[in-house]
Protein backbone atom coordinates (compact mmCIF):
# COMPACT_ATOMS: atom_id res chain seq x y z
CA UNK A 1 0.00 0.00 0.00
CA UNK A 2 1.37 3.22 -0.77
CA UNK A 3 1.86 6.07 1.51
CA UNK A 4 0.88 9.03 0.61
CA UNK A 5 1.28 12.80 2.68
CA UNK A 6 -1.01 15.55 1.20
CA UNK A 7 0.59 19.14 1.89
CA UNK A 8 -0.07 22.38 0.68
CA UNK A 9 2.37 23.45 -2.46
CA UNK A 10 5.71 25.53 -2.56
CA UNK A 11 6.83 27.50 -5.51
CA UNK A 12 9.53 25.33 -6.08
CA UNK A 13 7.00 22.16 -7.10
CA UNK A 14 5.88 24.91 -9.92
CA UNK A 15 8.20 22.03 -12.65
CA UNK A 16 6.73 19.22 -11.15
CA UNK A 17 3.09 20.49 -11.35
CA UNK A 18 3.77 22.25 -14.92
CA UNK A 19 4.77 18.27 -15.60
CA UNK A 20 1.45 17.13 -14.05
CA UNK A 21 -0.58 19.49 -15.69
CA UNK A 22 0.95 18.31 -19.05
CA UNK A 23 0.10 14.90 -17.99
CA UNK A 24 -3.01 15.41 -17.56
CA UNK A 25 -4.04 17.64 -20.46
CA UNK A 26 -2.83 14.70 -22.89
CA UNK A 27 -4.78 12.14 -20.94
CA UNK A 28 -7.55 14.31 -22.11
CA UNK A 29 -6.52 15.13 -25.35
CA UNK A 30 -6.35 18.65 -25.05
CA UNK A 31 -2.52 19.45 -25.18
CA UNK A 32 -2.70 22.25 -27.23
CA UNK A 33 -4.81 24.36 -24.89
CA UNK A 34 -1.30 24.28 -22.37
CA UNK A 35 0.07 27.47 -22.94
CA UNK A 36 1.81 28.46 -19.39
CA UNK A 37 5.33 28.01 -18.22
CA UNK A 38 7.11 26.97 -15.12
CA UNK A 39 7.40 31.14 -14.78
CA UNK A 40 3.84 32.13 -14.91
CA UNK A 41 2.85 29.08 -12.86
CA UNK A 42 5.11 30.36 -9.98
CA UNK A 43 3.77 34.11 -10.51
CA UNK A 44 0.53 33.46 -10.68
CA UNK A 45 0.13 30.90 -7.24
CA UNK A 46 3.13 32.20 -5.22
CA UNK A 47 3.13 36.06 -5.50
CA UNK A 48 1.41 38.56 -2.74
CA UNK A 49 -2.83 38.05 -4.14
CA UNK A 50 -2.29 34.39 -5.49
CA UNK A 51 -4.70 33.27 -8.49
CA UNK A 52 -4.99 29.82 -7.20
CA UNK A 53 -4.15 27.68 -4.00
CA UNK A 54 -2.98 24.10 -4.82
CA UNK A 55 -2.06 21.29 -2.68
CA UNK A 56 0.64 18.24 -3.28
CA UNK A 57 0.25 14.30 -2.46
CA UNK A 58 3.98 13.00 -2.11
CA UNK A 59 3.14 9.05 -2.86
CA UNK A 60 5.97 6.54 -1.22
CA UNK A 61 4.85 3.65 -3.48
CA UNK A 62 5.28 0.29 -1.53
CA UNK A 63 5.22 -1.23 -5.22
CA UNK A 64 5.26 -0.27 -8.90
CA UNK A 65 1.03 0.12 -8.74
CA UNK A 66 -0.07 3.45 -7.96
CA UNK A 67 -3.53 3.60 -9.71
CA UNK A 68 -6.42 2.51 -7.58
CA UNK A 69 -4.81 3.52 -4.24
CA UNK A 70 -7.10 6.31 -3.28
CA UNK A 71 -5.05 9.36 -4.04
CA UNK A 72 -7.86 10.66 -5.75
CA UNK A 73 -9.82 10.66 -3.05
CA UNK A 74 -7.81 11.57 -0.48
CA UNK A 75 -7.23 14.80 -2.67
CA UNK A 76 -10.29 15.51 -2.78
CA UNK A 77 -11.32 14.72 0.90
CA UNK A 78 -8.49 17.26 1.94
CA UNK A 79 -9.78 20.13 -0.15
CA UNK A 80 -13.22 19.75 1.40
CA UNK A 81 -11.17 19.85 4.94
CA UNK A 82 -9.21 23.19 3.53
CA UNK A 83 -13.06 24.46 2.01
CA UNK A 84 -14.56 24.33 5.49
CA UNK A 85 -11.80 25.54 6.71
CA UNK A 86 -11.82 29.04 4.48
CA UNK A 87 -15.90 29.28 5.29
CA UNK A 88 -16.37 28.17 1.60
CA UNK A 89 -20.01 26.70 1.28
CA UNK A 90 -19.27 24.30 -1.83
CA UNK A 91 -16.70 23.73 -3.95
CA UNK A 92 -17.18 22.81 -7.79
CA UNK A 93 -14.54 20.48 -10.10
CA UNK A 94 -14.83 20.66 -13.74
CA UNK A 95 -14.56 17.08 -15.85
CA UNK A 96 -14.62 15.80 -19.62
CA UNK A 97 -18.12 13.61 -20.18
CA UNK A 98 -16.10 10.75 -21.48
CA UNK A 99 -14.42 10.28 -18.05
CA UNK A 100 -16.67 7.98 -16.20
CA UNK A 101 -13.58 6.70 -14.46
CA UNK A 102 -13.55 11.07 -12.36
CA UNK A 103 -17.24 11.26 -12.89
CA UNK A 104 -18.21 7.68 -10.84
CA UNK A 105 -15.60 8.92 -7.89
CA UNK A 106 -16.84 12.31 -7.53
CA UNK A 107 -20.80 10.96 -7.55
CA UNK A 108 -20.08 8.73 -5.14
CA UNK A 109 -18.43 11.18 -2.91
CA UNK A 110 -21.71 13.13 -3.15
CA UNK A 111 -20.94 15.33 -5.74
CA UNK A 112 -23.38 16.59 -7.85
CA UNK A 113 -23.26 17.08 -11.62
CA UNK A 114 -25.05 20.34 -12.27
CA UNK A 115 -25.08 20.39 -15.77
CA UNK A 116 -26.68 17.02 -16.11
CA UNK A 117 -29.08 18.48 -12.91
CA UNK A 118 -29.50 21.80 -13.91
CA UNK A 119 -28.34 22.31 -17.48
CA UNK A 120 -25.30 24.29 -16.90
CA UNK A 121 -23.14 25.01 -19.50
CA UNK A 122 -19.36 26.35 -19.42
CA UNK A 123 -18.63 29.08 -21.52
CA UNK A 124 -15.74 30.88 -21.76
CA UNK A 125 -13.36 34.31 -23.40
CA UNK A 126 -10.17 33.90 -24.47
CA UNK A 127 -7.23 36.32 -25.16
CA UNK A 128 -8.20 37.11 -28.63
CA UNK A 129 -11.98 37.70 -27.76
CA UNK A 130 -10.70 39.62 -24.74
CA UNK A 131 -8.58 41.80 -26.61
CA UNK A 132 -11.05 42.91 -29.21
CA UNK A 133 -14.04 43.31 -26.61
CA UNK A 134 -11.33 45.94 -24.39
CA UNK A 135 -10.28 47.22 -27.54
CA UNK A 136 -6.57 46.18 -26.99
CA UNK B 1 -30.61 56.06 -23.81
CA UNK B 2 -29.41 55.11 -20.36
CA UNK B 3 -25.98 56.47 -19.12
CA UNK B 4 -24.34 53.77 -17.61
CA UNK B 5 -21.13 53.79 -15.62
CA UNK B 6 -19.46 50.61 -14.76
CA UNK B 7 -16.75 50.77 -10.78
CA UNK B 8 -16.11 48.89 -8.16
CA UNK B 9 -17.97 47.20 -6.10
CA UNK B 10 -17.81 48.57 -2.69
CA UNK B 11 -18.75 46.85 1.38
CA UNK B 12 -22.08 49.62 0.64
CA UNK B 13 -23.45 48.09 -2.44
CA UNK B 14 -23.68 44.56 -0.88
CA UNK B 15 -27.03 45.01 -0.03
CA UNK B 16 -28.14 45.86 -3.65
CA UNK B 17 -25.62 43.18 -4.99
CA UNK B 18 -27.86 40.54 -3.09
CA UNK B 19 -30.91 41.85 -3.94
CA UNK B 20 -29.50 41.37 -7.17
CA UNK B 21 -28.48 37.76 -6.69
CA UNK B 22 -32.05 37.26 -5.76
CA UNK B 23 -33.61 38.27 -8.90
CA UNK B 24 -30.94 36.56 -10.90
CA UNK B 25 -31.88 33.42 -9.63
CA UNK B 26 -35.22 33.64 -9.38
CA UNK B 27 -35.21 34.27 -13.43
CA UNK B 28 -33.38 31.19 -12.97
CA UNK B 29 -36.12 29.49 -10.65
CA UNK B 30 -33.27 28.48 -8.58
CA UNK B 31 -33.96 30.71 -5.42
CA UNK B 32 -33.99 28.43 -2.43
CA UNK B 33 -29.85 27.85 -3.65
CA UNK B 34 -29.45 31.43 -2.51
CA UNK B 35 -28.43 31.17 1.04
CA UNK B 36 -26.08 34.01 1.60
CA UNK B 37 -26.76 36.66 4.11
CA UNK B 38 -25.38 40.80 2.84
CA UNK B 39 -23.12 40.08 6.10
CA UNK B 40 -21.18 37.18 4.77
CA UNK B 41 -21.25 38.90 1.33
CA UNK B 42 -19.69 41.82 2.89
CA UNK B 43 -17.38 39.88 5.10
CA UNK B 44 -16.33 37.57 1.72
CA UNK B 45 -15.68 39.98 -0.76
CA UNK B 46 -14.29 42.96 1.12
CA UNK B 47 -11.94 41.48 4.02
CA UNK B 48 -7.99 40.89 3.28
CA UNK B 49 -8.54 38.28 1.03
CA UNK B 50 -10.99 38.40 -0.76
CA UNK B 51 -12.83 35.96 -2.25
CA UNK B 52 -14.36 37.33 -4.75
CA UNK B 53 -14.58 40.87 -6.87
CA UNK B 54 -18.03 42.55 -8.48
CA UNK B 55 -18.38 45.32 -11.04
CA UNK B 56 -21.19 47.69 -10.26
CA UNK B 57 -23.00 48.95 -13.34
CA UNK B 58 -24.80 52.37 -12.00
CA UNK B 59 -27.62 53.16 -14.31
CA UNK B 60 -29.29 56.53 -15.16
CA UNK B 61 -31.94 55.39 -16.92
CA UNK B 62 -33.85 58.05 -19.54
CA UNK B 63 -37.11 56.58 -19.94
CA UNK B 64 -38.73 53.36 -18.21
CA UNK B 65 -36.91 50.85 -20.75
CA UNK B 66 -33.76 49.36 -19.20
CA UNK B 67 -33.62 46.25 -21.23
CA UNK B 68 -31.74 46.32 -24.76
CA UNK B 69 -29.53 48.97 -23.62
CA UNK B 70 -26.17 46.73 -24.29
CA UNK B 71 -25.78 47.35 -20.45
CA UNK B 72 -24.73 43.10 -20.32
CA UNK B 73 -22.54 43.81 -22.91
CA UNK B 74 -20.78 47.01 -21.59
CA UNK B 75 -20.28 44.64 -18.14
CA UNK B 76 -18.60 41.45 -19.92
CA UNK B 77 -16.28 44.26 -22.01
CA UNK B 78 -14.75 45.63 -18.89
CA UNK B 79 -14.75 42.12 -17.43
CA UNK B 80 -12.18 41.94 -19.94
CA UNK B 81 -10.55 44.88 -19.77
CA UNK B 82 -9.64 43.83 -16.06
CA UNK B 83 -9.08 40.68 -16.69
CA UNK B 84 -6.13 40.94 -19.31
CA UNK B 85 -4.88 43.94 -16.63
CA UNK B 86 -4.32 41.60 -14.16
CA UNK B 87 -2.72 39.27 -16.53
CA UNK B 88 -5.72 36.80 -17.11
CA UNK B 89 -5.41 34.36 -20.18
CA UNK B 90 -9.12 33.85 -20.49
CA UNK B 91 -12.42 34.10 -18.42
CA UNK B 92 -14.95 31.99 -17.66
CA UNK B 93 -19.05 32.24 -17.34
CA UNK B 94 -21.73 29.39 -15.99
CA UNK B 95 -24.67 30.27 -18.30
CA UNK B 96 -28.29 27.88 -18.26
CA UNK B 97 -28.50 25.88 -21.08
CA UNK B 98 -32.32 27.60 -21.66
CA UNK B 99 -30.80 30.73 -21.37
CA UNK B 100 -30.51 31.54 -24.86
CA UNK B 101 -30.86 35.38 -24.58
CA UNK B 102 -27.49 35.15 -22.63
CA UNK B 103 -26.09 32.82 -24.59
CA UNK B 104 -26.50 34.51 -27.95
CA UNK B 105 -24.95 37.14 -26.19
CA UNK B 106 -21.79 35.79 -24.79
CA UNK B 107 -21.55 33.95 -28.31
CA UNK B 108 -21.93 37.31 -30.34
CA UNK B 109 -18.78 38.60 -27.77
CA UNK B 110 -16.87 35.87 -28.84
CA UNK B 111 -17.12 33.45 -26.25
CA UNK B 112 -17.53 29.87 -26.85
CA UNK B 113 -19.36 26.97 -25.22
CA UNK B 114 -16.71 24.83 -23.32
CA UNK B 115 -19.78 22.14 -22.46
CA UNK B 116 -21.14 21.77 -25.84
CA UNK B 117 -17.30 22.08 -27.70
CA UNK B 118 -15.53 19.84 -25.46
CA UNK B 119 -17.74 17.91 -23.21
CA UNK B 120 -16.73 19.97 -19.62
CA UNK B 121 -19.46 19.15 -16.70
CA UNK B 122 -19.76 21.01 -13.85
CA UNK B 123 -19.73 18.89 -10.78
CA UNK B 124 -19.97 20.69 -7.50
CA UNK B 125 -20.00 19.43 -3.74
CA UNK B 126 -22.56 21.10 -0.91
CA UNK B 127 -21.95 21.10 2.74
CA UNK B 128 -23.03 18.26 3.65
CA UNK B 129 -21.17 16.14 1.10
CA UNK B 130 -18.01 18.33 2.61
CA UNK B 131 -18.39 17.49 5.89
CA UNK B 132 -18.74 13.98 5.24
CA UNK B 133 -15.88 13.55 3.58
CA UNK B 134 -13.61 15.80 5.75
CA UNK B 135 -15.19 14.21 8.96
CA UNK B 136 -17.04 17.00 10.56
Amino acid sequence: MASVRIREAKGGDCGDILRLIRELAEFENLSDQVKISEEALRADGFGENPFYHCLVAEILPASGELLGQGIGSKIIKKVAEVALDKGCSQFRLAVLDWNQRAMDLYKALGAQDLTEAEGWHFFHFEGEAMRKMAGK
